[in-house]
């Protein structure tokens, strides 16, 4: 029996060993995460272990609602240490969740901890943890260097000031690059409420009077610009699917001054409405060489109760089963057919869709760059040892896994650069086996060479960030 | 080389071992079946091994069928031998197939015979069972008996008289408690033909005028308290997806009062009756603490010819693969919104939408019960060792495992309830196999707990039956 | 560690390779590929490796262009050694990816090289690859009876002369059969531009005039005549999706005569006209005894820019996720019951959708044959190790894996029949890892029987070829 989660995790063979080795200590390169750049900013520190793991993890409070326990001892009003008592009750049996490696690799990398957390260790892990944080390398910039992050792309509103990213950058006592992402989905959602106020807080961020579409991808090319600025290499899209509805510029305009003028847009209308800012978009991206990130496929705040109670992002959503592929075919075929599809990473939350998205990316391949369109690593609900090994294994089966583009933590958290390790173990257990099986050759130059571009020195030439390969 | 289907089947592993042993011998709670509670009551017996396996399979039919062998042999004129010869004919290269498994587990357990069934075997085998089966603990109790069975859930029509269970239940001589499960699929399904006639018999069966929908919830209801009156605890739903479309009364009111007087729904009518029909009862089974089971997405009859010649449930059924997401979070968040939603167990056909519906119990999950909304075991053609893994292991990957309700056997056969064992073999292993290879802890307490409630304790504490957990 | 792709590739235990011994050297039937009967009369020589491998193969093609590499090397104008050494640069780390394996089971089977392919040994191999074209054994009939090859189905149109099948057929230096299979699309695809011109095509080489529903069927019914009398056994179809939508032959018939005339069907009448062909030559196969393949799911041409420089079949094609079970079961049973349902083998392009096909065959099984409605093998995309390993046990699971038609080549390619080889090891192994699991018994009769159904057998009885089994 291999001891629990020992140096050897999930590495079951000498080769995977071996290649874990030349990886294990690389750099991480976090290009989509949901980080504060404010806290990095003012290097928040913690007080207690529920203040890291807790506070906004909905991941874990997905897990402990399911387990049947009071919503008190999750969001409500119960003391950090009781809730911390009760995760450790739902964790303990969490059997092939990757909450339950995830917060042990953290207790290990972070607090130096390697006894399972159960109800049995929970207060003991408390006061140890307790104790730990308040050593100052456990602030958040001090996670952070531990974890030998050189890169953090965050999640920033087109408004955002980033003066946060600002402070950053010009703190010589921090040398690790904080560049905002651009993630424009408020103004991308034409069917929401608060679509006009978003525009309208736009048109004065911007300082563009915003009454067309014209106008308005005026506003997000300033915006735009202004990101650039900041070191912005990345955009990020949110799509419940990708669609294809191709209009005029006169019907596009309809539909946006019409809701501005509180007129709400018909199923069609949105459609068409999302098309077109899309298309824009994505040209404005290859443009400035951004990479356009799309997720695709959940469906978000099913539970209006708690939605009205916790708001957005609180562990209320699923995955939504409708990608059809003609639509997302078409869409990059016009993109393409215009000049203007550049580097592009899509993201399914169904993993169903995993050989289909994996056979689209092939359609749109050129010398334009190394997986010019191509699929990102297993995300959110698939963020898990089956998942990656899904998806990794259908790219590969399908595609070329050689230009992938690796890990990312996509967290809210700073103790999460652990996924990276965990990835990295995972990437070299399948590559090893597959050489110790006969599979694929021992050959060190070309072994070497994958587990290192897709830890490290994909991410690095495909984003274009000024880093080092290793 | 492992022997063949020994002691150590599917235990690959000492660890494995070890967790079978403490479950081995647990008790069954089969909480979803079709056998026929007149055949307890009456005690059958049977004459031979085709009588208790291929008169109401169709499983077995499906695979005979598949391998191009006469229909004389399947559901005709052939003698009980000649139609085991052929079983036996088709079942010896069916390899992966769970009825290979199932078959085999069966004759070891019930009739002591350890040797593989094959067209050399297959005549020893004949007479080895006919012989046993002699034996009065062969008779149907006997064979419940023997299996450890503390409670069953038959499945069972609202107009059912329940004559038999309220017999069984009278009976001292046997303990094993027979409750019911209401299943009103043939109030649901507006669209079919014999709709109006069992709406009739409803009517006559309540002693309520049914001439309005809701005269229609009244009667439903009446029956209800008559099932609750006889220990029923679940119910039961087949349903080709989960629809929801909303409309207000007098609409539903003339959708049904419509077909009543002749008039054929249309489809969208007929979504309209079965959203507000599923509403209804949904929030009757949550006043009574009734778990609702939705077994989702089967495409039914698909054969006409041979729809006409067996009727339903003959082996021609197969997978529907429409299951819309939102629908369904709609449909469950409308209950919740109107504090309706109560245990729900949802069943899916189409295992492509596993992780989906993984995500979905999430969203719904509060301390109302631990697994509140929760996922059951891979159902009717993903029993099977691939099926449950993939679908046990995406529960857990994205999910809380620990809360599962394990084991049912859905079965016409009282020979099934191996397939419990069956279950318990593959949790021990995947749990053995992830504790062996250093990815969950050794931890005794942990363990034990896990095994045991998946297959036994938690459906006990879920179903909220009279009976003591282990 | 096992050596790369020894003796043993794939096989893990020794019941494996055991099995493998037995059907190693069996001979193979290639019932469905897209190789030219000009080039095997002509007996085709090549000069060098990139001719074999790059000059036609759209897998290839992918897989460079994902690395970023310039179309140049790919389909332009760089010389056929230049692009031989960007292939080595794209393989080396194509981990994953089937071609790795195919394209070394093909260097040692034809070329005598066990050395990897990389960008280090590319040009040793460049080198002994020409020198050993030089040898006539590596002509294309060379190629073909150094693999054992006994049938091989090419793909032709209705309209094709059939001349080289005649040819060769002729030809007494030759044994090997090459018949043609049917494959009707252009007739079909009434909504393509080019379908009147094709539909003038097939009236003069059939000499019907063809100004009516009636009268296309009666010259396809000519035509299929005239490919019978060439030994014809095997139609094929490449459909989006299963359609049903059925009409009156009126309506049809206008549907088909506005098409004639120049008015471009709508939707909804491509899909009545597509219904009532498919309805029509389904019946006409039943009646010759012609099995209907049907290749289901590809969503074609993505890329119109590339499309218009390099023309279909150039690697821009992907995977179609809609393959509605309602349609595709209504078809089949109107087939049925009007008694034209006949041997049809389904290969779906979308994983997702396995599980349920696999479901559909046994609503349409009977003795007419066994395995009368079937999947087979994992289809182009998913022809990899996770693919078929995918298909076969999902196959297996729910179905009878006892009937399966095992492998194909599906290629453009003479080297491809190695395919078959991977195909029964991985088969082979498979079997042997349940064997020795204790899964399924060890009874030589039965495995021998299984692994030599699967690899030749079933085919030759099914296609009703004359071939003796082994």
């Amino acid at each position: 029996m291999k001891e629990f989660m020992s140096e050897d995790f999930l590495l079951s063979t000498p080769t995977a060993k071996k290649l874990f080795d030349v990886v294990k200590d690389a750099p991480v390169l976090d290009y989509h995460c949901h980080i504060s750049p404010k806290e990095i900013a003012e290097d928040k520190r913690f007080e207690n272990i529920t203040q890291v793991w807790l506070y906004g993890d909905h991941y874990k409070w997905r897990l402990m609602r399911e387990a049947g326990i009071d919503e008190k001892y999750i969001t409500g009003d119960a003391s950090d240490h009781d809730k911390f008592m009760k995760w450790a009750e739902a964790l303990e049996t969490a059997f092939g969740n990757p909450l339950y490696h995830w917060s042990h690799l953290e207790l290990k990398k972070y607090f130096g901890i390697s006894k399972p957390l159960s109800s049995d260790t929970a207060e003991e892990i408390w006061n140890e943890t307790c104790e730990k944080l308040k050593d100052p390398a456990l602030s958040v910039r001090g996670i952070v260097k531990m974890s030998n992050v050189k890169l953090i792309c965050t999640t920033d509103d087109p408004v955002d000031s980033l003066e946060y990213h600002k402070q950053i950058a010009e703190d010589e006592s921090f040398d690790v690059q904080v560049v905002p992402a651009w993630r424009p989905d408020k103004a991308l959602n034409i069917e929401k409420p608060d679509f006009t106020t978003y525009i309208n807080k736009l048109a004065e961020v911007s300082g563009v009077t915003i009454d067309s579409f014209s106008a308005l991808k005026e506003a997000l090319s300033k915006r735009m610009d202004f990101f650039s600025s900041m070191g912005c290499h990345v955009s990020d899209h949110a799509l419940q699917y990708v669609m294809y509805a191709p209009a005029d510029e006169l019907t596009i305009n309809k539909v946006f001054t019409d809701k501005l003028a509180g007129k709400e847009p018909s199923n069609e209308e949105m459609r068409i409405y999302k098309t077109a800012f899309m298309s824009f978009v994505a040209a404005e991206y290859k443009k400035r060489d951004w990479v356009m990130q799309l997720h695709i496929g959940a469906k978000r705040d099913n539970n209006t109760n708690m939605y009205k109670k916790l708001g957005p992002d609180t562990g209320y959503d699923s995955i939504y089963n409708y990608l059809p592929a003609d639509q997302l075919c078409d869409f990059l075929d016009s993109l393409e057919v215009n000049g203007n599809l550049g580097k592009t990473v899509l993201y399914s939350l169904n993993p169903a869709d995993n050989a289909m998205l994996a056979t689209v990316l092939g359609c749109f391949s050129d010398s334009y760059a190394a997986g010019k369109v191509i699929q990102g690593i297993a995300w959110w609900f698939n963020d898990n040892l089956k998942g990656m090994r899904e998806q990794i294994s259908t790219l590969a089966s399908i595609g070329n896994i050689s230009v992938f583009l690796g890990m990312l933590t996509d967290s809210r958290s700073f103790l999460s650069y652990t996924r990276h390790d965990y990835f990295r173990r995972l990437f070299c257990d399948m590559l090893g086996s597959a050489v110790e099986n006969g599979e694929f050759p021992d050959n060190e130059r070309v072994l070497t060479k994958l587990v290192k571009n897709i830890s490290y020195n994909n991410a690095v030439k495909y984003f274009n960030f000024n880093l080092d390969t290793i």
